[in-house]
């Protein structure tokens, strides 16, 4: 939790409709005579005519006639013809649609800034990109391997020693990587002490390389390399930090729920949760299975990846609750592409197609047992003496549409020559296409407007960065009066107007509204005009923001000049 | 286009890296030894042990030991066990992932902000959204309709006087309104000159408000008024900015193509396009029909719509391409629901759920013909003389799935006794239910992306106007030189840091990745040090970013609690 984020909302007391109080003040305030400008552009950029005078070395500004209309019609897009009305010439969010609004993330606190928890989301994502291995606990990671650094050990320690896990009898390890060239993040996973007997197989490594789908990790590159001080062959893979696999995701939380843990457990007197119960989604409840929904949003997801690696003429080879990843919220991915292929590469094989036929109808049959495991939420539960039992529960449990698609993976195909597909899957998925489709638009949705939330704060954040700059500048080019005179002396008293507004009796007034509505009316360079005091109280100015937004504009790009000067001489 | 966005970013020279940059320095500078913190939080928010020592007026701090060390570890999200490695203590966006970054917005002219065109299409709807009628042209708009305001008519006038349309014999005006309790836009569907015989037909408005769903334009409330002046019903549904209908997509454009417009043009030596070709694609460029993808993506989404509405004993009952609109990329909702069953509300029908079924069926005929005008792009294709030549058409220019979707549509039952369901369109839809979902699916994976960008400006905004509001404040609580004694005198001179570096001759140094990693060692509080000298060279400080932190928040309390006190006393 943004300890800054909380102690502002909740201190000022803004309220949620602030901006938009915002908008509706400004539409109230302004003259119905300016309606009358027709369409005006979404930003006002031309250069606006005003008249100088310097009084002791102070500029003051008064716009002419020709500033105060005028504002460029053609600037409007054209796309959608609504001649008669009259667009804003500001631009602010304008509060989240109905149709997401009863979609939104339920733990929102604030109409306007991103959701607290998508920002928890994508923090922890950063922060889990930017991890360091602990030095003491890796003292042995190499510095670069080929054009990879920052190495950092993905896995947690388990019981297998120094990260390591099997893959196919080898030793495996993950790392996360930085590319050298391009700092981007990768997952390199390394098999130990494999020497690549030839490059014939580097055919299937392109292959998969140019594989691209939404539930395959994405191959990049594959290389042997010397850098750990053994034969090693590393398979670089788009990196997805903070993903999960099956296994560590459904079957590895063995809480008891009910006193009932798993449905094989040894205990022949263990209560069977299926005995009585007819109530599917209860009977899911009470076992800890879980609900056929999420079951069968892994099987699309699966069966989408399947499709495309088969119908590249590739096929998975391992498809297991290790090799399957998930991130983000249940999006799913098959991980460890091509390297069964290379590890069991054989040289010497006549036909390669009719292997890659064979191990695609036993990617279908891991598929069934997977999906059997999912049900059952037991690794066990298609070991062959309990497959009876596994099928059992899934008919109490579960709708027969599930079971019939578990037994068609696992039925052995009666005629051999009619080789099973993933597409004959279809039907049984049926409408719940539908309801995928619906959830994922949803959150696109969802996504867009969360977007259009913070797309206006980037835009502030930039004119506050351009604000600072001018304001209070000691010098510029020598000239130690410059942020004291001229446009930057209307910049200063407006750096006031903005943030140090006091109410009647000299106290603070603190309101977000008020800074962000400045800041809008500043960024549109809008006809409004505004009443500016000298700390003294001496002199008033009456500006309107569109001279205040060339002021800003002039000054600034005084300083870049000095800057850029600087650099060439 | 931002004026300010664009001059910005170029005029600094800022590398599209620079973010990166900054992640980069940070690492290098950090020495190994601070990697041994473990763990820290996120932001780090305790309290941090800070000598004081006033000096002619000015506070200056010194970190006790405390404050150097002893970051909270407990504080570290748990989720994901990752216990060797060292998460960072500061958050920074780190980048497109590569899974993403593939499919990127062609026209994205930064890597740190949002693309353009997202940012052009979201400024777009905003501006739509705030738009409001020319007083001059309609001066006879009610100012206020039930609890809706600021109505602005939403169709263009064309050839219709007055915004009208016909529907089901009734003059329609459809506009924009503001509900007056929760100042949100919603459209106004009204419904000329009509009087409601009865509110039996409320029961139907019911069930279509409960009827939630993506590719359905909710409806909201229905109401009767006299505020137009006349007897109106109003029809009030999501409002949803820049849509457009399907006739205004792609039966209006009809410049020719190739000397080629409609395949039904009355010039009978007009060019028939599917004369010689073969390639189906081609014939498609050629004769300017849409592609294939883009009619079976509207196919899945009516059918999606579709099958929700009759799910829920409902009925479309007019499904043309008038009352379908298309929103953002491609996104298409059914429209004006529930206008024609209270229409054509008959209170003495007996049987209801009768007439129900029979408009499902029709429901499924109006689809096939509006599949097939899309597809020959005219809609007169569906008309009884054209229809043949209309098939062939299709069967020239698309898969035979499409054609055969046409027919199953158009066709009439041989059994009537087995109406025909938008489910048995599945098979023929086939893969290409998974071709739209890794399209969707992708779109999200993008948008949240782009969302993760921009995450981090709201905050780092936060900040810098927590910054100005202490910043030169001219006084509080009647001390005059508040703002540059204790806490705020060194918050000044970090201002100074920040905005307004300048290289070894003086001239300004404007770079934008310093100011950004200025701040977000500033939020986190990171226990680097800085060196910040006064104006006049004769003092130098040297203060971590935790102190910093802790002035900032206890500088901005003391001007919260000024401003609380006078709402109290």
């Amino acid at each position: 939790m943004d300890p800054l984020y909380l102690s502002y909302s909740q201190a000022n007391g803004v309220p949620q409709e602030s901006k938009l109080a915002t908008y509706m003040n400004h539409q109230s305030s302004s003259p119905t005579s300016s309606l009358n400008q027709s369409m005006v552009a979404l930003t006002l950029d031309q250069p606006v005519s005003i008249k100088k005078e310097n009084v002791g070395g102070t500029t003051y500004f008064y716009p002419t006639s020709s500033g105060e209309t005028g504002p460029l019609a053609e600037e409007v897009p054209s796309t959608t013809p609504v001649p008669t009305v009259v667009m804003p010439n500001f631009t602010v969010y304008t509060g989240s649609p109905t149709h997401v609004s009863s979609l939104k993330e339920k733990s929102s606190t604030s109409g306007f800034y991103v959701s607290e928890e998508l920002r928890m989301e994508q923090m922890h994502r950063n922060a889990l990109i930017l991890a360091q291995p602990d030095p003491e606990q890796y003292p042995d990671l190499p510095a670069e391997v080929e054009h990879y650094r920052d190495l950092c050990p993905l896995k947690p320690v388990a019981a297998a020693p120094a990260n390591k896990t099997q893959l196919m009898g080898y030793s495996a390890s993950s790392y996360k990587a930085t590319n050298v060239k391009t700092g981007i993040r990768y997952c390199l996973q390394r098999i130990h002490g494999y020497r690549l007997p030839n490059t014939k197989c580097m055919a299937v490594v392109d292959m998969w390389k140019q594989l691209e789908h939404s539930n395959v990790v994405q191959l990049r590159d594959v290389f042997t390399t010397k850098a750990f001080g053994d034969y090693s062959i590393i398979f670089v893979y788009d990196y997805h930090p903070g993903a999960e696999t099956l296994t560590m995701k459904h079957f590895q939380q063995c809480e008891p729920v009910n006193g009932y843990t798993d449905p094989f457990s040894a205990d022949p007197n263990a209560p069977r949760p299926y005995s009585h119960q007819k109530n599917k989604i209860l009977l899911q409840q009470q076992s800890n299975l879980l609900p056929e929904s999420v079951i069968w949003n892994y099987i699309i997801q699966l069966t989408a990846g399947l499709r495309v690696i088969h119908a590249a003429g590739l096929a998975c080879r391992t498809l297991d609750p290790n090799t399957i990843i998930l991130s983000g919220r249940s999006h799913l991915r098959i991980n460890s592409v091509a390297i069964p292929d290379v590890l069991t590469c054989d040289s010497t094989a006549t036909n390669p197609h009719h292997l890659t036929s064979h191990c695609q109808q036993e990617d279908l049959t891991s598929l069934g047992k997977l999906v059997l495991a999912l049900a059952c939420r037991s690794l066990v539960a298609c070991n062959r003496e309990n497959i009876q039992t596994s099928l059992d529960l899934v008919a109490r449990a579960y709708s027969p549409d599930l079971r019939n698609l578990i037994m068609y993976l696992l039925t052995n195909s009666q005629q051999p020559q009619q080789p099973k597909s993933v597409t004959d899957l279809m039907p049984m998925i049926g409408a719940r296409f539908y309801t995928q489709l619906d959830a994922v638009q949803a959150r696109a949705d969802m996504l867009e407007n969360e977007l259009a939330k913070e797309l206006e704060n980037g835009r502030l954040c930039r004119l506050l960065v351009k604000l600072g700059t001018v304001n209070e500048r000691p010098e510029l080019n020598m000239d130690q009066a410059w942020s004291e005179t001229g446009d930057r002396y209307m910049l200063k008293l407006f750096r006031d107007y903005v943030f140090h507004q006091v109410t009647e009796d000299g106290s603070p007034w603190v309101d977000m509204s008020h800074v962000v509505q400045c800041l809008n009316k500043l960024d549109a360079g809008v006809s409004d005009k505004i009443c500016l005091m000298s700390r003294d109280g001496q002199s008033i100015l009456v500006v309107s923001y569109a001279e205040l937004k060339h002021c800003l504009e002039q000054s600034f790009s005084e300083i870049l000049s000095a800057a850029t000067k600087q650099d060439i001489s």
